[in-house]
């Protein structure tokens, strides 16, 4: 019979052992949180490493995921699809066992966590999931999302803002199926935490409503035990359970201290561990009698079966419900999306109405929702100016469930959350604030990108157009740098249409994140007809050619209205300009040659038109063209005031044409 | 005799008046806090109008921004230089008084506010200021930095995740002299916070170490004041006054609720509010005894002139400390800074030394550092890796006061706090970060951009350089995007020279931040003559030239090396081609169109070399030329393995080079 110690220590083992095979990574906390581990994996975490997808699996998210090899080696242990052979790859160039844990790459890795303090916060959102979605599916008697979301984090954690944001929110929830593991350990980077972290944490937790465990030894598995029982006996707030732990516990010479949180051991206190650990097998060498007392092949498989029983039962007495319910977590759209679609675009095109396009956004949400019940939306404080809220709207949180999330001012606790609710499955989330505040919740629009999730991100006030509120509020070069991300699709549409189908794509997507930038001022309908309507799609197209046109003009959003202006006083001087919108440079750039050589004829000078930083479109421009941009802050006045002294005029553009025919 | 009510409605109806009249803005707050304002500005703060910018001067700091016109009513009623035509301007282009407050358009904003939560974080900056200037300065008997810093925040900046950084450091640092006064109304815009904020903030506050007054009713003048003396008498830890008030007090059909915060009240509204106040003054029109009782000047007059004296008999004791205090405060370098920088700059370019940027950057600060007691260092926790510490580094929080602050896991509140010591005075900051994580920072750079301040922001490990940490935490455009942050500027230098040059301009700059960008890995030493050592400071300039070249090669840090080699590759190849180092693009586009056009002949065709998001240096190549750049994540390998796997070898920069011939 295997003993505790022994499971801790193969953990201990493998963590340290393929740190110092990699000559990089952090063996601390894998080591000081292996006991733990034992206590949550071996006893209470509800998975089934056979199938990592099964959707009433537990969630488990390593918060502090530099010590990733906790994971792995948890993952390989329990019997993952991750073998010896991929933890020897640990940090190695298209192995599943990258430096931090990143999600698609092995099983069971339920998100990508290294940026401190966005684990627990999506861990927020998987638990807010699991309790929205049970308030829409359960039935008495049947209850077929019943799992629980558990964390690791660290002092890191704990010092980011966003754990503030996340934790806040987790407790207004209620959400008591969250349980969080405190690795206090006392120690971060630059040393003993005591000189930059002196948060009585267990009473700042206590004052957002959670259950708080203290003073729990996190090397004694029964005390740990102990502490999940009373977690689970919870039912009113989420736990935290505060571990006190030893850094690195197992290296006798180096553990406790800040030198084993983020560089390999070396060989010789690897080998002075084995001996006082009493661990006698050789790096990567696993005692079978291991293996079985991790293995959770057996009682993974049971429960999924129990499960998937139950589930039958669900189907036999709802039988639309189930069918919906897998849809949803299977993450497809319903089966006649694609007309419904399309005729909601053609309504809207139908209308042809004059609206600030934060409105006409929120006429598609009131268009496609209905059709959508995975649509969660949510602002950070500002829904009734972003305006997410559509008639549908129902607090996710009031006592009989909803489809919006009222975040409170947490842009970045918000963001996070998302990328955790589309994560565990279920949802397509939306939510929104200034585009300015798109910088606070930054990172985690980067992560959703990264992760290939598809969330859809809100932004309002995209511009200038904002007025008198001023500098602070009003984008320069946000949407630029937005452009910038990786696998990020950036809509900036110019009327009710484009609106629409921004979207459209945007709830399409299923390889990354989209964000929807709006205006708050009002912003001409364009007729289109049916060709142009369809070519919204490809990111950019031809919204008013010229024949014999000497130059195209190139221009988004709230500056399409100029574009076509200049165009017609250009035409007065007889210089014919073609006038492309171009929505989505992203999107664009993907046509093909082809295409982009249809739209931008490479013989003719164009000139580039937006409320933003210019330096995006020299990619479009050259360094012959020209753009009508913005490469300085904003002031407060009215926004009328404001475009017209920042060169935003007929008379510039086409001034600025001329200067490079 | 006027009442405190008379002075607390003079502020609630120039705001309810100057919001309608600009037809925007923010009643709600101004009215609500109007009688906290008379308790601290008419009996506490110590300031004198007349010299907005004295040293010794009480800072006070707005968080709840939105609230422009409580601060504007109290400057113009105090007797500062702002006239009431200005207050009739509220929200107009080129005036005083900007939608928020706009650091350095009217006197007296201490700094700019509006994105929450950042104005306490500045606050707690300007607090620990003055404690560490007066480690320095103060003597027995010579308390001649001795003032208090008094915040007014909301809802909103407690919901903010950076409240958390700055207000657990607070506590930490014992910054005594800071008092906060929490505008708790219950209210904030998407309706009663009970759905989204549900904190024990007082609670929340006592975890973090602060003193807290419960239950003070916002309303009542005395017991605001009672409060205040609470707040001087403790001398351990900041206090947190926590004001009940009802948003929009003085509106009686308004008031309380969410309609109040954010849009004018409209004329019925406004009439009612001067009949329910009693008020039956014109909209803009003072009684002179109301201004008696509010002004300042006199007794501003004489704080400044009693602490005048005792400067003088400081002086009279400590000459040198005297003017070096006035040195440290009027923000100027030593007299005899440049040569001693250009000295330091020529020894690192005789040392010749191949080291990575990382340390190169600290080799500088140990260089400079000795010469300015004004630089005030730093780390979110990563000091032993963005070796930010140097052998002059004290902590700033010990006993005896030092020039280093250990922020701990905290980069948007370390940036925030930064702004905070350089607005006070007497402190360059530098603090540092992995690069990745300048965007949890995000828009903390914005601002201080946006204020035309000049905080130093070190940023490490800045590329897929970074190894096997993996693409969380390796930067692939976040140089392009600190490059888009109006008056940012960004330098990424190549070897330990440039690094040196770099931080000397840094250091000179005073009309706006830098980003400083180092490797983690090591650069070789390029050689240059003194005329390439001087040009450095141009941003870009010829780094190796060749007759008659055919091309031009621009590249940046890491990738100056491999410029070198495909030059080399390229000449056995007789294709002769410049190499351009552009270390600040920025600073390269102010240098005129001769010294650009010098750098980069029109005639040439252009490759820039740099392992981040391409787009960027379209600006430079246009569509003729070429970018060797990243623009998808990355992965976590070993650096070097990286660099070959996505191309930055000689092969492909030689292949990319002729593509373009």
């Amino acid at each position: 019979m295997v003993t505790r110690k022994e499971l801790a220590d193969a953990v201990r083992v493998l963590s340290m052992d393929a740190v110092q095979q990699a000559n990089s990574g952090h063996p601390g906390m894998p080591m000081g949180m292996a006991d733990i581990a034992v206590a949550l994996w071996k006893h209470h975490l509800k998975h089934n490493p056979a199938n990592p997808k099964w959707a009433d699996r537990d969630r488990f998210v390593l918060s502090n995921g530099h010590g990733s090899m906790l994971l792995y080696s948890l993952l390989h242990l329990t019997g993952y699809d991750l073998s010896i052979d991929d933890l020897k790859q640990f940090r190695q160039l298209h192995s599943k066992t990258p430096g931090h844990p990143e999600y698609g790459y092995a099983p069971g890795i339920e998100t990508t966590t290294g940026p401190l303090g966005q684990g627990i916060t999506n861990a927020v959102g998987m638990a807010l999931a699991e309790k929205v979605l049970g308030k829409s599916f359960n039935r008495p008697g049947h209850d077929i999302v019943d799992h629980r979301t558990w964390v690791f984090l660290g002092d890191g954690c704990l010092m980011e803002g966003i754990s503030h944001e996340a934790c806040s929110l987790a407790g207004t929830w209620g959400l008591s199926k969250l349980t969080a593991f405190w690795d206090d350990n006392g120690i971060s980077i630059d040393g003993d935490v005591e000189g930059w972290f002196t948060d009585d944490t267990p009473k700042r937790f206590e004052a957002y409503g959670w259950h708080v465990i203290r003073n729990v030894d996190g090397h004694d598995v029964d005390a740990v035990l102990k502490a999940i029982d009373a977690a689970r006996a919870e039912t009113g707030k989420p736990t935290l359970i505060c571990c006190k732990t030893v850094i690195g516990m197992g290296a006798p010479n180096k553990q406790g201290g800040h030198n084993v949180h983020g560089a390999p051991l070396g060989a010789t206190e690897i080998a002075a561990a084995r001996e006082f650990l009493g661990w006698p097998h050789a790096p990567f060498e696993i005692p079978a009698d291991i293996y079985a007392g991790w293995s959770a092949r057996d009682s993974g498989n049971a429960a999924e079966a129990d499960w998937t029983a139950r589930f039958n039962a669900y189907r036999a007495a709802y039988p639309a419900l189930a069918d919906e319910f897998e849809r949803r977590i299977g993450g497809k759209l319903p089966a006649d999306w694609a007309a419904f679609a399309a005729d909601v675009v053609a309504q809207i095109a139908a209308k042809g109405e004059t609206l600030a396009t934060r409105k006409a956004s929120q006429n598609a949400i009131e268009a496609f929702a209905p059709k959508l019940p995975e649509l969660l939306g949510g602002s950070a404080d500002l829904a009734s100016s972003n305006l997410t809220l559509w008639s549908g709207s129902k607090d996710a949180n009031s006592a009989e469930g909803g489809n919006y999330v009222y975040y409170g001012v947490r842009e970045f606790g918000m963001a996070a959350i998302m990328n955790g609710l589309y994560l565990h499955g279920g949802f397509k989330p939306y939510g929104a604030t200034f585009l300015m505040f798109s910088e606070y919740a930054r990172n985690a629009l980067r992560m959703a990108a990264l992760m290939k999730i598809s969330p859809i991100f809100v932004f309002t006030h995209d511009s200038i157009g904002l007025g008198e509120d001023g500098p602070t509020h009003q984008p320069v070069e946000q949407v630029a740098t937005l452009r910038l991300i990786p696998n990020m699709d950036t809509w900036r549409p110019c009327d009710t249409v484009e609106s629409a189908v921004s979207w459209q794509a945007a709830i399409e997507r299923n390889d990354g994140p989209s964000t929807l930038i709006f205006s708050r001022q009002n912003l001409p309908f364009i007729p289109r007809d049916a060709g142009q309507v369809a070519a919204i799609r490809r990111g950019g197209y031809v919204l008013r050619d010229a024949d014999n046109a000497r130059a195209v003009l190139i221009a988004t959003g709230s500056e399409i209205e100029l574009a076509l202006k200049a165009q017609t006083a250009l035409a007065g001087q007889g210089i014919p300009v073609r006038v492309v919108s171009m929505p989505s440079t992203s999107v664009f750039d993907r046509q093909g040659k082809d295409w982009i050589a249809s739209v931008l004829p490479k013989a003719l000078p164009r000139v580039a038109i937006e409320a933003g930083h210019p330096d995006g479109w020299r990619k479009y421009v050259g360094l012959d063209g020209a753009v009508v941009g913005l490469d300085h802050f904003g002031e407060s006045a009215p926004a009328k005031v404001l475009f017209e002294t920042f060169g935003f005029t007929v008379d510039n553009v086409v001034a600025t044409v001329k200067s490079v025919l």
